[in-house]
């Protein structure tokens, strides 16, 4: 099976190649094509075939250039962020909603020259949805995102369903949780602070926390988003008949209960480096997003994710810091 | 006000052009521009200063050139239908996505140049929906569209939705039911039928039925059609919220609920001319739509249809037979 991964130089890029060349699925692996717009350093242990390609998917050619080697699986998980996409109203459609589209039709067009049809694993986002919303959404419940990134994902959703159920691919998309612990340096993430007041503390130092204890969202680790990933790259999309978006499970809590985790695993010491710096803002911003869903199909097809914020905290400090 | 009518040439625009020009809006109209891909004849009574542009909205250019007018009122009603999105998959995109965007970039560019911003009334569908569904779909049921088309639409709809969130122009998106009785000779239309059995019968001649009695759907006059329309115009859409498509109220009939109703208006002499010819493949396409809905949003918001197949009847045999 040849592998090719769009977006492999982010954090779930690079774990996601970490899993397939630890093999993460059946079957050995042809060739490993790791696309970004910067260069993916080649892990240790690749495959020797394995190229790091540096394409921008939304440049003329560059994704029929990607699909001219016909690789059997295809993990897009490309796009910039949602701040960014709210302050470059152009750079976001063209990245997240015509890279995608890009990508989508140069595989139309192979298809059409020789019937290749490759599988799609798309990553979509909870940013699809709007408030209000029921408690838990369910997963019968509309799009309504109020972001342009909502707004691209929404549409490569609608793509992915309509291009798969014409027979051009195999397609399946996943709608991941926010990922906590994110590892790294803080970012400019509206939703890092939900990282940050874990991820800081745990290594000695302060966190900025700009909104309430009682602020309630949705959460997932990064080795469950990996797992979602190779579970969906091996699903029977059969099961999914024309309804090929999916919402991830996930963890609903409380930003007081992240803090009540990091408690029991680091103690006082480290849950006094939150700095409360109250930011009405980001506290506006944030009680627009999903707070809660019951994503019942999902789970029902075999996706899991983690139960409790204290699993949250042992993957990382297992898989980032060694303990 | 300049009002811009984008599909002026087809069933709706030529009947929405009337109603204006009876003045269906308050207030004069400054300027009328009729453009559709073939010439629109000018009506009667039409202002003077009304003119016809054939145009392709998907053409580079196009929706410039439409634009630099600054209609304050734009009605984009154009589409290529269901059957025909479905057998060109490229021509499709084209028209109904492309175009759409072509349109709504062209706003976006002259409102950052002059700050620009008109009222946009767009024409989406109940083919976002697709089975399987609740009896009644409600307002917020997700979009599961079954043809290109109906992606198409829903693609519109959420641009629809993030352009008027960024404020590039004041958007509402109107799903209309199937239009029956539709005047004029049969169409190709896969739910051509549904006007048939009444229309031809009503004029003395034949139709034929495809499918069985039991046959649900979601109905209203080409009259409500018009009607919803200028609502929309006039609708002060800080009532919406974010949430900017509405799905229309309507009529939820059984064919043989239209063929009870074709003998309450015309007898059983007309009904004779009912000739049923089973069609499975129509059949399958049919029970995959949508057949009743719970338009409770629209409704409060004072958008009105029929309530009985008579009433609708009753509006063919006055505004197209002049009965």
């Amino acid at each position: 099976m040849k592998i090719l991964i769009i977006g492999s130089a982010g954090m779930v890029g690079r774990k996601l190649t970490a899993a397939l060349i630890a093999g993460g699925l059946p079957g050995p692996i042809d060739g490993l094509i790791l696309s970004d717009v910067v260069e993916t350093a080649i892990p240790p242990g690749a495959p020797a075939s394995t190229r790091s390609v540096t394409t921008d998917l939304s440049k003329p050619g560059a994704a029929e250039a990607l699909i001219a080697e016909k690789p059997g699986l295809v993990f897009h998980l490309a796009a910039i962020v949602s701040g960014e996409a709210e302050a470059d109203f152009e750079k976001g459609y063209r990245v997240n909603f015509d890279g995608t589209r890009a990508l989508f039709e140069a595989i139309r067009l192979e298809h059409q020259k020789s019937g290749y049809k490759p599988k799609l694993v798309f990553t979509s986002s909870i940013a699809v949805f709007g408030e209000p919303f029921p408690e838990a959404i369910p997963d019968d419940f509309f799009h309504t995102p109020l972001s342009s990134y909502g707004t691209q994902k929404a549409m490569g959703e609608l793509l992915l369903a309509d291009y798969s159920r014409r027979g051009f691919f195999d397609g399946i998309g996943i709608r991941l949780p926010t990922i906590v612990v994110r590892p790294g340096a803080p970012n400019k993430a509206a939703s890092g602070f939900f990282s940050g007041i874990l991820r800081e503390p745990l290594a000695g130092n302060e966190a900025r926390l700009p909104v309430g204890d009682e602020t309630r969202h949705w959460f997932a680790s990064p080795r469950a988003a990996v797992k979602f990933l190779l579970h969906a790259a091996k699903l029977d999309t059969s099961k999914l008949g024309a309804r090929r978006n999916l919402t991830m499970p996930g963890l609903s809590a409380t930003v007081g209960e992240e803090i009540a985790a990091l408690r029991r695993a680091a103690g006082d010491r480290a849950v006094a480096l939150i700095r409360r710096e109250a930011d009405p803002a980001v506290a506006k911003l944030v009680a627009g997003w999903p707070r809660n869903f019951n994503a019942a199909r999902a789970t029902a097809l075999g996706f899991q994710a983690e139960t409790t914020m204290d699993e949250i905290i042992a993957i990382h400090l297992k898989d980032e810091l060694g303990r």
